[in-house]
Parts: C-alpha cells; sequence; structure tokens
C-alpha cells in the first residue's frame, strides 16, 4: 500500500486554479476542472482525479492539443435539445455548461437531450449524472473514449470503454448513481495484475489471434489484443456489452456529427482526441411527485441490500452506495493522494512556476 | 431439430384475432397483439412469439388475471411526458399505444418519455423500440419482469430480466436494433442446458448458497439459485449488469409508481403481474439532419464489420443484424412454428372454440 497523504479541498483547488490558469485557462473553466478531478479522488475514483492534471489535461494544453479557452459553440438549439460544438476545449468545461443548460430545459420542458462533439475527456461522467439529482431530477451520461475494446469476434481494439452513468435522487438512502464502463473492466485493472505477475480472470481480454487470455501481458490495446465489452466472450453474453458501447456512440457521436471509435484520439498520445459525450436530464415531477419517486426508490434498495446474502458475503452494494461513504469519510478526514501522485502534482507544478501546496499536508495523517 | 412448418402471416393474424376475440379482446387490439408475436416469431426470437399466445394472454384473459379491454388510463401528461396506467390489460396494446405518443410527441418537442405502470408482459421490447425508426427517431424501451435473476452477493431472484432495447434509422445497412435482456443469459437458455444433460458455462447462474455453478439443475429462480446478471460474477463485472438491470426498474417502475422486483408477478403463475415499461424517442432531426445521421450510423456500422477477426470467426454481427436477415427470409418463406407450438395452438383455439389453419400451411416447407 502506497503511503497516502491528506489535503484540504480547497488547498488542492487552489493550486490547480492557479496552475490552470498559467496555461491560459479561466478561472472560473479552472475551478470546473478542478471539481470535477477533485471529486473523483474524493469518491474513491483515483484513476480519473487529479492522477490525471498534468498527463491528460495540463501537458496536452501546453502542446496545443487542447485549447484553453473552451470556445464550445451552440451548433442547434430546441427548447428540449441541443447540440453543442465542444471547441476541443477542456471536456470538464462544456460538460458542466451542457448539463447545466440540460437541467434548465428539464425544469421547463419535463425532459432534455444535449450532444456535444469535438470536445476531449471530462473526467468521471457520474459528476455530470449527479449533477441532476438537487434538482430532482434523474441525470444520464454517457461518453465515447480512445479504441481499447474489441467487438464480439474481433480481434482488434475499435470501440472505447464508452461509459454510461445514470443517478437517480433518494431520501433516505444514498442516491442511485450507476458509473459504468460498457468494457468488462477498465485497463488500468489488467495493468495492475501485469505488474504484481497476476493471472486475470478469463472474460477481461483477448490476445492478438482474438482468443480469451489470462495473461495480462498479452492485452496491449493499440499494439496487440484489447478488452472485451461487458459479459466478456460471446457465450457470457459480451455481445451486449459490444452492442450497449455502440449505443454510447450513437447518443454521443452519430447524434452529434463527431469522431467515432478509431477516430477517437487517446489523450495519451501527441494527437487530439475529438470526444464526444452526451447529457439528459429527466424531471421526475413532470410524472408524479418528487417525494413519492424519492421514498419508492428507498424502499427498493431497502429490498435490494436486504435480500438473502450468498455464502462468505457481507453486504449487497447498490450502485453508488461505496463511492459516497468514501466521500462522507474524505470530506471529513481531507482528499487523499498517495505519495507519487503528489511528487507528480510537484513537478507538474514547477513545469509552469506554481508551488503545490505540500505544506498544508493534514497532519493527522 | 423439430419439424418446423410455415405459414402466411396473414392467417396466423387472422387466427390470433378470432382467438383473442372470443375471450373478450376487441378486433383492433388483437391485432395488434398478434403483430407483436408473429414480428417475433419472424426475427427470430421464437420464445417471445406465438409460444406464448395460450399460456401468457389467453390462458390468463379467461382466469381474469388480464382485463381484455385494456382500459389504461393517462394519469399525468405534458407536451414531452406521459405517465400512463396501463389497467391490468394486454402489455402489447397500452405499449403500442405509448410508443405511438412517444412518437407524436417528440415530433413536435425533440424528445419524449412515457412511463406504464400495471401492465403485463408486452412480448418483445425491440417491436417498440423500432416503431420510432419510420419517422426518423431513435427508439427506447424498457420492461421490469418477474424475480429471476439475483442482484451481485446475493442469492435469490428478486430482480428481473429487465431488457433494454435501443433503435437507430440507417440509410443502406440495417438499422441499428440492440434488444436485450440484463441478465447474461434467458432462463430458457438453461432450461434448454438441462434438457441436454449438458454444463452451463460458469457466469450464467448460481446456486441456492449463491455460488457461480455449471450445473443447470441448480438453477431454479423462485424455487432455488438464480440467474446472474449481465457480467455473470464480481470479478467479471456482474454489478454493471446488476446496476442496468436497476436502472430499468428506475425508468420503468420507481418513476411511474409501478410494482417493482419481488411485486412483479409472473406470467406464469396464477397471479396479476404489475409489470412497468419505458418508452422514450428522440427525435434526430432536432439535432442534425437526418440524412447526415443515417450516413454515419452506416459509416460506423461497416467499420465495425470490416474490423479484423478472431481467429476462426466469419463475421461480425452488429446488434439487430441477425434478427433482420431471419425476417427478410420469413418475410418471403412463411413463418416459422415448430410442430409442437403449432399443436399447442391448436388446443388453444379448440379451448375457445375457433380453428387454427393447419390446412394453410405453405406446400413448400
Amino acid at each position: 500500500m502506497e503511503k497516502e497523504l491528506r489535503f484540504k479541498k480547497e488547498d488542492l483547488m487552489d493550486f490547480v486554479v492557479r496552475y490552470m490558469s498559467k496555461l491560459g485557462v479561466p478561472e472560473e473553466d479552472a475551478k470546473i476542472v478542478g471539481e470535477v478531478l477533485i471529486s473523483a479522488d474524493l469518491r474513491g475514483v483515483e484513476s480519473h482525479g487529479l492522477l490525471r492534471l498534468g498527463s491528460y489535461y495540463g501537458s496536452r494544453i501546453s502542446k496545443d492539443y487542447i485549447d484553453p479557452t473552451t470556445p464550445f459553440k451552440i451548433i442547434s438549439e430546441t427548447p428540449t435539445t441541443a447540440l453543442i460544438d465542444g471547441g476541443n476545449g477542456c471536456g470538464q468545461v462544456v460538460s458542466f455548461k451542457a448539463m447545466q443548460m440540460a437541467i434548465a430545459k428539464a425544469k421547463k420542458f419535463g425532459l432534455s437531450a444535449i450532444t456535444v462533439n469535438n470536445s476531449n475527456h471530462f473526467g468521471i461522467a457520474g459528476y455530470y449524472s449527479m449533477m441532476a439529482l438537487e434538482h430532482g431530477m434523474i441525470g444520464i451520461c454517457m461518453t465515447n473514449s480512445q479504441p481499447l475494446v474489441a467487438p464480439t469476434y474481433g480481434k482488434t481494439a475499435v470501440m472505447g470503454t464508452n461509459p454510461i452513468s445514470v443517478a437517480a435522487p433518494s431520501q433516505k438512502e444514498y442516491p442511485f448513481v450507476l458509473d459504468m464502463a460498457t468494457s468488462a473492466v477498465a485497463y488500468g485493472k489488467i495493468q495492475l495484475y501485469d505488474k504484481k505477475n497476476e493471472k486475470i480472470p478469463l472474460g477481461w481480454g483477448i490476445d492478438e489471434d482474438g482468443l480469451v487470455t489470462d495473461d495480462p501481458t498479452k492485452i496491449k490495446p493499440g499494439g496487440h489484443g484489447a478488452l472485451l465489452p461487458l459479459g466478456g466472450m460471446e457465450i457470457t453474453a459480451g455481445y451486449k456489452g459490444f452492442g450497449l458501447a455502440i449505443v454510447v456512440e450513437i447518443l454521443c457521436s452519430i447524434l452529434s456529427g463527431g469522431n467515432y471509435l478509431t477516430q477517437v484520439g487517446s489523450p495519451s498520445k501527441p494527437e487530439p482526441t475529438g470526444v464526444s459525450h452526451f447529457f439528459m436530464a429527466i424531471n421526475i415531477e413532470t410524472f408524479r411527485p418528487l417525494i413519492d419517486f424519492k421514498t419508492q426508490l428507498d424502499d427498493m434498495m431497502t429490498l435490494l441490500k436486504n435480500s438473502p446474502l450468498a455464502v462468505d458475503r457481507d453486504e449487497i452494494l447498490v450502485a453508488g452506495q461505496r463511492e459516497f461513504e468514501y466521500a462522507n469519510y474524505n470530506n471529513i478526514n481531507g482528499v487523499p493522494l498517495i505519495k507519487p501522485i503528489v511528487d507528480d502534482l510537484i513537478k507538474e507544478g514547477e513545469k509552469v512556476g506554481v508551488f503545490f501546496p505540500i505544506e498544508k499536508v493534514l497532519k493527522n495523517n
């Protein structure tokens, strides 16, 4: 276990704003990027948190792969819909504003859908779907991403891990928040097994011949092999995950006229990405009283959590529960960052001449 | 392989209408039920076709578990949304009308969402999502269903196989039509392995202790054991299929105030079902020219189908393709029904005094 340092959210946010300002990102926009990244660290989704500040955002802005001013433009708009050109800006900025717009439209007209092309990596999809919660709405968010996943019976990575997030408000229980890649697992998980010299379960990925493998070294999307869609092989219904990944493409890239499949660039390569996103808000009060919805969602979650456990299992976890528990703990005890990430942030700061507040590390850790 | 008989669609439709009329179903409604059931047989989804006419519909109407007049009522409505009480009628009838309403609303207002409670089994979800295609829209349809699936780390069937269908229009290629249960497989598939005395792949289901099993006899949802959600076990991301099944519940039953999870009755048991559905239509022209969308969807499907094949594989199948190929063949050669289903339809007809047109079996088969 890596040593974990903890910081106040405000101190990290202050660093992100100073760092991104140096790169030409307006202060208000930098706050949005910081908010989305830090919320991932708070929720225990470290892979999408400040770990990415330099590699996915800062270094790409400094090389002109991302426009720091996020000059997004509304291409078409109706009372319930919009198509937005993300201006090759910060994915978080256009996404935050697109979801705000979706919520405003759903407030007036019951529901709304907004599709965005020409954008970049936007952090966790769950951040945007959850924005709907405090407005008494169901929030939906999807994005395409660089090719890592093979279609069923294929052997090459042509699809992204294309995540889907759906959030719904509850009364006493934690809100329901699903935030899932449509691949069986994230590539990072396979890399982790590789580092530990361990075999992976069958169903996570395929080798260069398209055959399922338990050897993580055989899965290097872009080079050879690929991740499998949710469901794994054909016999365990991997074609369903394949289908879901294409639904994400349809709502993100085909509806917006954006890049799709292998056209999408990788944030870890020296190329523009042209990512597409999709946002939807459904105003619950349009259908029935919000309190009735929330109470019934509580009841359903209680029924799920109280249903009989498999042997040797302690708890049935409903989507989002674990992340809310992490966030509650971390909001009190500070945002956790492992030492290598902190070291990296210090270096990233130095590149543009801003200091990471290492002296403000919380004493109690 | 069972002997297959083929019939003209019109002859089967005529039988369904005469049969359901005897049971008190208005002619117009009976045509809707017939249309949805026969389209399943045409598309090769025999499990949801005329096989069910007696067991899921006729016998249940005659026992008063389903109201043959489908007295559905609109509970709340806005220009973009509606909540409908299905009146415990024929699921197909209220669903057909709800999707028609969704399409009309999306034509005027860009998109729409309609949720239905107090309904019954509605056949294939894909029928309703596909209704959007000829209107240049993306169609979405979901339904909850009787408990067959255990949540991750549970051991009891508390969730339905809760299917999701998404359809999108193309230009030259077949339309994209995903129609998938959120469970790893259908229960029928496990029963088939049981009949053949074969082991099932790990990931399809669990035994009475909640442990994954390759023995199909250990999976009898309602008695002992359960199906697993899409993804299978926790290690292969079954919690994602679990999350998707709950998304279906949220949009169908929680948004409509309908029965959820174990409250949903089984169409094969002597009880009302109280099924809930969800329908959505997204008007593509609201975002961008329809022809551009269709052409880009064609291009994406071509890219997928031309991507390199795994060894010993012939073809990458995009969702819906196989079903359209079946339907094309069967539209020319007749609706295929295996002999046991025909025998059953003859018997069902005799119960209410109508004759199945066995003399009209097509000569060429």
